[in-house]
């Protein structure tokens, strides 16, 4: 057996066993990914990532992984960390980021570097409640990528479309979904 | 003057001067957040969040803060950070805690405690491509609140509902929202 083909840092032949298992038992495909938050004061709060299921099952090897969120004082916080749309900017970036890297190794095309910016509009008026004609969330995100790669703009331009088709976070963004939320009375 | 009036943290005269000033000026609720990415290595990448526009100015008085991204190994990453869709899970939390904390301080509810839990199914088939079945994105996401204050349950479920309708991470979520990435050719 030879040395295992490894393209822009991502392992191909791990990535295609992986597609092949998960076609023969669907059901290792099914992660659930998990985040706890404590509030700290003001606008100011603590979230924790550790476990999480994947691959039929629990995966605790992970050390706890600290995040601090917080506003600037014009939006009443201390600066102790980056606000929640901030953090929200940070994942659609990492995971289009992700998405692109893994969709071009597999086609085996090789990156120098990726490098991309993010900017959302939020009208405070909806937070506020000032407003029932403003959205609460983002209004719109503009992103801007540069490829640096031997490759056209078309298929730089094909890779960047890949990666928004393939992106979890960008879907989670762009499409509606279910989120159901309980007091735990416990 | 007395003091400044402040609960839970929230310095509600500050709030509320807030909200009047916005009344007689729409244009100062008007929010640019941003995010800047570089990527590193496979699945590992670096977010950098610096500078928003907001209250009419450019806001550059923040020390840059850093985020790595990165995936477990049965995800082909080094486990160099959280990853993406465990991001947005942390977006969420402090949306969500602030959004009750800052409704609650408006309504003079003291808060003593806050503690939130965040669970996401993501099947991976999306990622891969393998079905066209499946949501690239989360599927479904579920949250449990726990407070701690001296009003009756009602009251509480009331402010859960109240951080959902007013949170601009959970309205992004649960609403479609529009996201356009392009490449960058200069």
């Amino acid at each position: 057996m030879g040395e295992a083909q490894v393209i822009n840092g991502i392992n191909i032949d791990g990535l295609f066993s992986t597609v092949g298992a998960i076609k023969n038992n669907p059901k290792i495909a099914k992660f659930k990914f998990r985040a706890a938050n404590k509030w700290i004061d003001a606008t100011h709060s603590r979230a924790t990532i550790s476990s999480f299921y994947g691959a039929g099952k629990e995966d605790n090897s992970r050390e706890p992984i600290i995040f601090d969120l917080d506003e600037p004082p014009v939006l009443l916080g201390e600066n102790q960390g980056a606000n929640p749309v901030e953090y929200l900017l940070v994942a659609l970036s990492g995971c289009l980021t992700t998405s692109l890297i893994a969709h071009a190794s597999a086609r085996k095309i090789k990156i120098r570097k990726v490098e991309s910016r993010y900017e959302g509009d939020l009208d405070l008026r909806g937070f506020l409640g000032l407003s029932e004609d403003v959205k609460v969330g983002f209004e719109n995100i503009r992103v801007y990528f540069k490829i640096d790669a031997d490759i056209p703009d078309e298929q730089k331009e094909e890779l960047i479309r890949m990666a928004q088709k393939y992106s979890p976070v960008f879907n989670t963004i762009v499409n509606p979904v279910n989120v159901s939320v309980q007091l735990d009375k416990n």
